[in-house]
């Protein structure tokens, strides 16, 4: 076997020893928390140890070196294991185990990115494969370096869909850096794994899923070293037969005993035990150093080169000015790279992919590894990564986003075929409830470009914005309202049609904007003036802007959007001047599920067009008359 | 073969005439509606044929009678297939196919439930073998009938984990009246799918997921006629290798064609074509009669037995509380079941499962299939489903949900967990966007219940009302707060402290409403009244009561929620009294994604916790004496 070096009998008990203190740590440190996963901690002690004392070669001192083998910790609860071996290397000190789950602490029950060593937070289970794929990806086919991924699952994750979109992600595009470590220890939450301890039905589904797969007793250092030192020519799965809670008897391979922390006497009786399990060993190990070849990346200054080129009159989907942008920025910028689900003929992100079809990533329909991926590819500040899907489908990977937003991750996201304006396909492809997803993200930001200027000023400060960056666009054609050296900012909205007299501000996005636009034009013939204006971006909302106009209106302000009357543009507007009291706000979006349709009927039928605009304008006026 | 009879060859000739009047039906219906996918219809008119004409047992004439084998169409955008089938069996006119997607018409361009033979609407793919998974375990452990359940899927999304997740627990609960067909059309959206033609990889990939999988040519009436007549031990998987756009030569097995209906020239010399194979045959197919073996089932009057039994003093938390509640309500009616993802120890569904351990269906950790499993289980009205799991977990479906929503789906939802107050296990474990993300789905019901008493009669109600019902429970114990006999419905909320000097009401549910009352306690030390609304149901929103109250506490109203500020209670509030002038309303949330903790560290660091409340009823006297 090409670089398999059997470990000598000292190295074997020296990987032994750390796997045993490790045991110490985590058991120590969750009884003195009162919370944790102490026995899911346990089964996974000797994987650990070798992956991180024998197969991992990195900088222990730099956990986020680029040119370190990654690890991703898919089975996030069994975080004090990784601590415990962090203070194995000496980049934690053991006294700060004992601040687990503390609020004031950096240790937390589950991965988080406030350490170093961990690239994304992990705790909702099945998603750190996608991760792991999106660096091995990177790896491969962006930095064409030596670095190597090991991912580490638990058996019980294995039964999340997301864990076979990567299995498939994978093998299709032939991993061969990667390695997932699969911890079947036989026991879940609440009752036993489906698979239980049948651990070639697990090589089974892996090899047809196009891996190499090898079962090892994962409680032997030797059985590990000789499994993860394999030659690969395929993304590689150890099927590691293990024993929850290994070491701690009263709870070996016992239900009950999952998220449970050892009482105190307990835990000092067990830890005594594998004190004594712990031999005297001349060798101390340090981790194998990394290959240093990784190029060096810089992502400040990801600009556009020139300014937009549209001309007015043209007419261009927000979509398809999206693809156009995108394809622009990673002209001048080697590291921006795109990705999509099957898609990218609708998303148009394929104006990227026929430009730059090395730095172009196709998922398929899969879109909860895609957003994974995305977070992997981001990872380390690799690349600038733009998914893309249709608006609707990034539902389906609200758990991922959330995930993402935890783990501060920096990402861009564009769902395109936003609203009812999607028309004939029908309410399933219709985003409509998109921005209350991404308005429940904490940092996250949301553009909502109308037309090609925006969209690539969108795209570009998406770019350079930290955290999840998401811009939604749509299916139809527009005209071109903005002029290509306008200024645009995260947070700061436009007023795009204005008059002294004006009666009412529209706060209106997209196509709705469109429509607020014909609106206005429409009731100027009755003498009636109204301003409309852009918020650009949804999250953060420019309440200001948005308030001073309302003020010069006389306090009268619409909102229309092609969105659920939840969670979007004006519960938003609604929630930022609630407090305002000679403010009078109106609200259009779509009340229920909508039908197939043309996009004009829809949004006549379900009263977010310009006649509804116009006429929610006309009752705001006769009554406030009225009142007066 | 047990119930094989070979087809004669007018049979033959007869399925490949339906099968071509299915091409001709579906290209003119998308041409006419300019919209649709004629090439993803033409792969599947022999599948289609076949199963309507030959292997379902069915009523045609009463397509959702309940001893019918089911039909799922997983691909929803070949609906025109299905509505051409059911034109096929009489139920249909042909002249209902040419409005297709018009905006009042009932066939749109994805499945959708307004067709009696639609039991959910699909669309969003990869969804539709969850939902036959719920229909076959129904049939198979629930009815113990002999209906059968088919399911036709793409092998676009075959890439969807969701599909593998449902793979798995058809093989788990070996669900032997499970069919799935798979359209290897090798053709997606923007590209070919992963494994384009090379059936013998899906066949590995299922086998390996435990099903029967035979690879058959989905073109061959013959040989599908055999694959779906094979005896079954497991479920089977028939993956049918096909042409997409079959019949239509310029469009045969060619990329480009995806969602494009025929030009009406091109439609027309195709139909011409098409119809010169239609050959005279004697035979009339009628679709075999279903076996009438079903138990009739009622779900009126799902009630409880008799009221709560806590009693004052008593402390239990709202989850255990679910768990009680749903174990009484399935005491008094059997076609009460529940479902979990592997935390029926966490959500307290364990109590049901232990005492109902046959309408208890464990889901393991596929929170989607979990999702599509409850929505075939409560199809055609058959029983009442309670699913539980982490309200975190719950994003994992958001897609799910979405579609259930469109499907007009019953199904009943428990997320535990909620907010911060969980504590110690960190963000990843704590719902704080669940109320966003349910109060985005049109016409779902949110329950957010803060003691024992309103679990059980949320419990309850939710079992009666339509649509999807969303219960939110936490993970602390607290005191009851309701008697036994108090009277809770869907939008009425609950007046819980009060007094006639109040000077700011409080609307608060969960945790913050026993936060907000031990506030009230405490400043009225300080001889400062204050007013405690529980909602009880946050949509719909008992506005009135709120506003009301509100105007007796001189406008001064404080929404407390342990949910992010986006998309859940005060925006609510915020959006449904924005125009009243007198008002002055605060808002507490949480601002940010926390940290592991305590949870009554969590709740003092991120400011929703007594103090808290008392602080800001303080500022907001202070602030509105000062204005005077």
């Amino acid at each position: 076997m090409e670089d398999y070096h059997k470990p000598d009998q000292q190295t074997v008990q020296a990987l032994r020893n750390i796997a045993n203190r490790l045991r110490i740590h985590s058991i120590k440190a969750t009884t003195a928390a009162g919370n944790g996963h102490p026995t899911s901690c346990c089964s996974v002690a000797e994987i650990m140890s070798v992956l991180f004392f024998h197969t991992m070669k990195y900088r222990p001192e730099d956990p986020r070196y680029f040119n370190n083998d990654r690890f991703i910790l898919s089975k996030g609860h069994a975080a004090p294991a990784l601590y415990s071996i962090w203070v194995e290397t000496g980049y934690l000190k053991e006294s700060d185990l004992f601040s687990l789950c503390h609020v004031d602490c950096g240790v937390e029950s589950h991965a988080v990115t406030r350490q170093q060593f961990m690239d994304v937070a992990t705790g909702s289970v099945g998603q750190g494969l996608g991760v792991a794929c999106g660096m091995a990806y990177s790896g491969k086919y962006f930095d064409k370096s030596s670095y190597r991924v090991y991912c580490l699952l638990g058996d019980g994750e294995m039964s999340e869909g997301s864990v076979w979109e990567a299995m498939s992600f994978a093998s299709y595009y032939q991993l061969d850096n990667l390695v997932a470590i699969i911890d079947i220890n036989r026991l879940g939450q609440s009752d036993t794994a489906p698979l239980q301890h049948h651990v070639e039905k697990y090589q089974r589904r892996c090899e047809a899923f196009g891996w190499h797969a090898i079962i090892a007793d994962g409680h032997s250092v030797e059985e590990l070293c000789k499994a993860l030192s394999q030659p690969r020519h395929q993304p590689t799965a150890i099927i590691a037969k293990t024993i929850k809670g290994k070491g701690i008897p009263a709870a070996e391979d016992k239900l009950g005993w999952h998220a449970k922390p050892l009482p105190k006497d307990m835990s000092e009786m067990v830890i005594k035990e594998l004190q004594g399990r712990i031999m005297n060993s001349s060798k101390h190990l340090y981790p194998p150093a990394p290959i240093e070849d990784s190029p060096p990346v810089s992502l400040r200054n990801i600009r556009m080169p020139s300014a937009p080129s549209y001309k007015a009159g043209e007419k261009i989907s927000t979509r398809k000015a999206y693809g156009m942008a995108l394809a622009k920025l990673g002209r001048y910028n080697e590291r921006v790279v795109a990705l999509d689900g099957d898609t990218n003929n609708l998303t148009y992100s394929e104006i990227f992919k026929n430009e730059h079809p090395n730095r172009f990533v196709e998922c398929y329909i899969a879109q909860q590894n895609m957003v994974s991926v995305a977070m992997g590819c981001a990872a380390r500040d690799r690349n600038v990564v733009f998914a893309s899907t249709l608006a609707s489908f990034f539902t389906r990977a609200f758990d991922q986003l959330r995930m993402a937003a935890i783990s501060e991750s920096n990402i861009n996201l564009c769902g395109s075929h936003c609203g009812l304006s999607t028309g004939e396909e029908g309410p399933s492809l219709m985003g409509l409830e998109d921005m209350a997803m991404f308005r429940a993200l904490p940092s996250a930001t949301i553009f909502y470009p109308c037309d090609g200027v925006s969209v690539e000023k969108a795209v570009e400060l998406a770019a350079m914005t930290k955290g999840v960056s998401y811009i939604r666009t749509s299916r139809q054609d527009w005209g071109i309202i903005y002029n290509s050296n306008d200024d645009f900012h995260v947070g700061q909205a436009k007023v795009v049609y204005q008059s002294k007299e004006d009666q009412v501000t529209v706060v209106a996005a997209g196509v709705t904007l469109h429509e607020a636009l014909a609106a206005a034009e429409h009731l100027k013939k009755d003498r009636i003036s109204v301003r409309v204006i852009d918020p650009f971006t949804i999250k953060p909302l420019d309440i200001k802007t948005i308030m001073d106009h309302t003020r010069a209106t006389r306090g009268r302000v619409l909102t229309v959007e092609d969105h659920y009357y939840e969670g979007g543009l004006g519960e938003a507007v609604s929630a930022a001047m609630i407090n305002e009291s000679a403010f009078n706000l109106h609200r259009l979006a779509v009340p229920s599920v909508p039908r197939s349709g043309k996009p004009h009927e829809l949004m006549k039928v379900y009263g977010i067009d310009r006649d509804a605009i116009a006429q929610a304008i006309r009752k705001m006026l006769s009554s406030s008359t009225n009142a007066k």
